[in-house]
């Protein structure tokens, strides 16, 4: 048999072995999905995916990350009040073959439902309708996990044994910075290639912008509502400071010319997410503390990124009468997302895009997505070639009705244990 | 002795005996200063003023508000968990005479002291300087309180005795609706006229405006900071209608004429005091709730703004692509102040006006507040003539760096007096 030939019909045996699961990768991503999992609360369902990996057969090894080991990193993740009862969770197969070994990350953890009544389907309901499956963590990322660990599984159901080790991993806290995949790393756990299952849609992601998380203090004088204009409302100051952000933001993005960038809409944005102000509805508010994410793109510094946006706060505080006597401040948050790439012409990225085109016979979309993601710490801290692939729109993700195409989710199966057999070979 | 010169001696014995008491109006003041009593937390100042009461000889009463009595006017006064531990005190002197009985007001709470850092003397030190007693409540209002107590007592040393029952009052909760003052009307003490010496700057004012407390919630819809454009930021339109609320303000300070108001620069401001918004600095936020202060002046009807402002908030809605089909919501909350104003001829106001110009030769301003006061509950539900007249700037109250000029303060003693005697008469 022709090399070809060989590749045709282990497609063939994979594609009928993904199809035969069906049922039970949706019963998967429902039981999943239906374990809240926020960051910090991770435990159940890592203990459901640990029960499912040891069901597949892998090896596993769950252990909580020892935040002694993360302080140095504290800036780029999140310790907060330690790891106890938020355990990494790894299915490890191990494999007497010369073939490349294979890190499969996905992270467990999501951000919190938000208003649930903006919700058709409950956050937690799992629900399946006209082809999606509906809740939050369907797409970012429970349903990358499911993938990984279904890809394998059919990967072997179909015969095929891979020639390197493959680690299969669930880790914590990915939303508020990464601690978990880096305490993977950091505990030794390296690969020639790593793929992170993260919603691309399917595209390639060779490339990520990196976030840096501010806060920023704006102060107001505090005086009796009705004589407000005696006062200077913080409130109002911040919108100022806003506006001007946002310019910064539009010129930003208009000096980015990087082809990956291309189809962004908006390639560095800075979002400000929460906002807390003022004291009593009838005094003058005499203080707003906003926090938000800024967006880098890779090549970025984050120090003289840093050193810019506080200089544009700078700037617009000067240009007014209450502000330039009374600065804002900004403050940098833990949980920074340093941006990372890898060579477009990685091997990684080739291998995985032959065999994307051999199941579509068209070129696979390689772009840049403008999120952070611990795609940084796998290249930037593990040294490891690393890219993103997986089923699911990010617009949906930390979004009402998150949600995922299970015909997508499926093809994420199918085409990642056809990389799995590539990337590693097979026995 | 004609009448114009038993004044003279009247007045020349008040000022004498007010001299005297300087150093322990200043210490009375200090006293209450430094124990702290924002709304909700009055009782240990409450005890105090009722020492001082005792001392002076008045009937001391104190008694809880019982908030059954309240619910029925759950709208304009704030019951929260009730009054247990707050008390009123009222401080009675009973006359034989057949004179004008007159009730003394002031509220005992306070607003919280804010940022404490913006102080020059912390809030609670009662500290003097240059002529001045800074803390919070020195100007809003212990002063007055403090004024009215030593009023009757410099009266008193100076040898005349009104010929009217007194009832000094100083009443809990008024920065929240005034529970304190209503529940002693509903208690049945009631007067031939009320004085209530909030800080004026020795005007005298007939009529203040009304106060609507609004809790304004802003929909957006959640996405990934790093697809923001997915987005809608609740924060940014909370903002558009702030600025649409700053230009209904306006509009509607362009349309009073009333001379009253002539002075103020912002007749019926609005005043955004509070906001929260948003839950995850990595998200685009999707809601806002900001709480503020609508002013409206005596003779405005508190349903009609209601929907004038609804109204507003409605149209701007309707001019934004997401708000329109996202309604904001308007809510009122309680702690609502009516506008109140009595006849400009009214007796309280001429005997008072002319004991003012008989001090310094000149007319009193009689001027307008914008700000509500508990005199709306004496006008309104106790149906008595009320003014306010008492030191200190009102532009101080609420503020860092609350003060009261002592040499106002003992004038508004001074004055305070020679208004008993002449009101209640002497004997």
């Amino acid at each position: 048999m022709s090399q070809t030939e060989h590749r045709r019909v282990r497609a063939r045996a994979i594609t009928e072995s993904v199809t035969n699961l069906r049922p039970q990768i949706v019963a998967a991503l429902q039981e999943l999905v239906r374990i809240p999992s926020q960051t910090g609360d991770e435990l159940g369902a890592q203990l459901s995916i640990a029960t499912m990996m040891r069901d597949h057969g892998l090896d596993v090894e769950m252990w909580e990350p020892d935040h002694r080991l993360l302080e140095p990193h504290a800036e780029s993740v999140t310790i907060g009040n330690g790891f106890a009862d938020r355990p990494n969770v790894l299915g490890l197969l191990h494999s007497d073959g010369a073939g490349r070994s294979l890190i499969l990350n996905g992270h467990i953890d999501t951000v919190e439902p938000g208003d649930e009544r903006a919700w058709e389907h409950p956050p937690l309901s799992g629900a399946v309708k006209e082809g999606r499956l509906y809740g939050r963590g369907s797409c970012d990322m429970k349903g990358g996990l499911v993938a990984n660990l279904f890809a394998l599984h059919a990967l072997r159901q179909a015969g095929f044994i891979p020639a390197g080790d493959v680690i299969m991993q669930s880790t914590i806290s990915e939303e508020d910075g990464g601690a978990g995949a880096l305490a993977a790393i950091l505990r030794g756990y390296v690969a020639d290639g790593v793929v992170i299952s993260e919603p691309t849609g399917l595209a390639l992601v060779p490339a990520h912008g990196g976030a840096l998380m501010f806060r920023l203090h704006v102060p107001g004088l505090s005086a009796h509502a009705g004589a407000r204009d005696e006062g200077e409302s913080a409130i109002e100051k911040f919108a100022y400071l806003h506006h001007g952000l946002l310019q910064f933001e539009a010129r930003r993005n208009r000096e980015i010319t990087d082809p990956l960038y291309a189809e962004l809409p908006n390639k560095v944005p800075i979002n400000v997410g929460t906002i807390h102000g003022g004291a009593w509805a009838s005094s003058v508010p005499e203080f707003v503390v906003a926090e938000g994410r800024a967006g880098l793109i890779p090549g970025e510094n984050l120090a003289t990124f840093k050193q810019e946006f506080a200089g544009e706060i700078s700037r617009l505080a000067v240009a007014d009468p209450w502000l330039r006597n009374n600065l804002p401040r900004v403050e940098w948050l833990n949980g920074q997302f340093a941006p990372a790439a890898i060579p477009i012409d990685s091997p990684l990225v080739s291998t995985l895009s032959e065999v994307w085109t051999r199941a579509y016979g068209t070129q696979p979309k390689i772009i840049a997505e403008p999120y952070g993601a611990d795609m940084r710490h796998f290249v930037m801290t593990g040294g490891m070639p690393c890219l993103m692939f997986g089923a699911g729109d990010v617009r949906l993700a930390h979004a009402p009705n998150e949600s995922i195409p299970l015909e997508e989710l499926f093809t994420a199966v199918r085409i990642t244990a056809e990389f799995i057999a590539e990337w590693c070979g097979v026995m």
